[in-house]
C-alpha cells in the first residue's frame, strides 16, 4: 500500500472544500447534490467520502470555514493604530473579503459574497453553527469597540454615543454591501467608501 | 354547490401565504415540505392546491410580496419633506420593515429578517425572481437619491459626494441591520439610529 503523506491528505481536502464551496455559491446548499460536488472536485465518491462522510459535514465544514475566515478579515482590520477613518476601514473589510479565495469567482466578480448570505441563513437551521456565528460576532464586536473608541479618545466622535452601537452600525454597513454584491451588478467597494465618507462629513442641523 | 365569495377566495389565498411564510420563515423555502405547509395552514392537500400548483408558485409568490413589503417600505419613508436625517430615515425603515406582517413572529421577534434573507439567498437561483429584486433595487436607490440629493441642497452634505453611492449606503446599513436582527438577539433599532448618528455626528480630521 503506497504511503500518503499528510500534505496529500491536506491538499485533497482542500481540493474537495474548495470545489464545493464553488457549486454551492453557485446553486445554494441545498440544490447542490453530492453527485454535483463529485463532478466538481474529478474524485470518485469513495475518495470523497474518506474525508466527509456526507453532505451535511462537508456543509458544516464550509460554513465554519467561512465564518472563520469573514472573521478574521474584520478583526485584523481593526487593528490598525491609529484606526483609519470609518469609510476607508470598512472599504478595506468588502476589499479584503472579496479578495478571499480568488478561485471561488465568476470571470472577474467574486462568489464570496454569495456563499456568505448562503452561510448566514444555513446557520439558521443549525444550532451549532449559530453558536459559532454569534460567537463571531461578539469577537468582531469587541474588536471594533475599540476602534470606536479610538475615535472618540481622539475627539472625532462625541463619547455619548454607545461604542458599540457604532460599531455595529459599521459592521452592517460592510454586511450590507456585500449582500448587494451578491445579488445585483455593478456594486463596487469605491461607493461604499464614497457613500460612507458623504455620511460620516456630513453637518446635521443642530 | 356553495357560492364562494371573492373575499373568501382572497382570505383563503391569504391564510395559506401566511401559514407557508411562517414555515418558510423557521425553516428555509427547501427545509420546509408542502405537508408542514398543510399542517400549519390547517387546510387539506385539496384546498391548498387550488390557489398553488406546488411548492415553487408558493415559493414565487411569497417571494415576490416580501420584495415589493420592502420595496413600498423604502420608498414611502423617502417621500418626506424635508427628508429626516439619515439615522432617523434608516431606523424608521428597520422598525417599519419588524413590523411588517405581526403574526410572522417566534414571541416579541419579528420573523420578518430570516424571511427576507433567505428572499436573497432564493433569487440567487431563479431568474424571474432575481429580475423582481433588481427592478426593486433600482427603484429605491432613485427614491433615496432624491433624500441625498434633498441633503446635498440644504447643505447638509458635500455636492461633490455621489448621490447614488450615499443612498446605497443608507441601503446597506438597514440591510446589514436587518441581517443582524435575523441572526442574533438583542438587535433593536434604537442600536442602529444612535450608530449612524454617531458616524453622521463624527468630525474626520482635515
Amino acid at each position: 500500500m503506497a504511503r500518503v503523506s499528510q500534505e496529500h491528505l491536506d491538499a485533497r481536502r482542500r481540493q474537495i472544500l474548495d470545489g464545493a464551496a464553488l457549486c454551492f455559491a453557485r446553486n445554494g446548499f441545498h440544490a447542490t447534490s453530492m453527485q454535483d460536488v463529485l463532478k466538481e472536485v474529478g474524485l470518485s465518491a469513495g475518495a470523497v467520502y474518506r474525508y466527509f462522510r456526507g453532505k451535511e459535514e462537508l456543509i458544516e465544514a464550509i460554513v465554519a470555514e467561512v465564518l472563520d475566515d469573514i472573521r478574521g478579515v474584520f478583526e485584523a482590520a481593526a487593528e490598525q493604530s491609529p484606526p483609519p477613518p470609518p469609510h476607508e476601514l470598512v472599504g478595506e473589510v468588502l476589499g479584503n473579503v472579496l479578495d478571499l479565495k480568488p478561485g471561488l469567482a465568476d470571470g472577474a466578480k467574486s462568489y464570496y459574497p454569495r456563499l456568505m448570505i448562503q452561510v448566514w441563513t444555513e446557520t439558521l437551521r443549525n444550532d451549532d453553527l449559530s453558536g459559532l456565528i454569534r460567537e463571531g460576532y461578539i469577537g468582531v464586536r469587541a474588536a471594533w469597540v475599540r476602534v470606536v473608541e479610538g475615535y472618540q479618545e481622539a475627539g472625532m466622535m462625541s463619547s455619548d454615543v454607545p461604542a458599540d452601537h457604532v460599531a455595529r452600525t459599521m459592521i452592517a454597513v460592510a454586511q450590507g454591501f456585500a449582500a448587494q454584491y451578491a445579488l445585483f451588478d455593478d456594486v463596487a467597494v469605491d461607493m461604499l467608501q464614497n457613500g460612507l465618507r458623504g455620511l460620516v462629513s456630513m453637518d446635521l442641523p443642530s
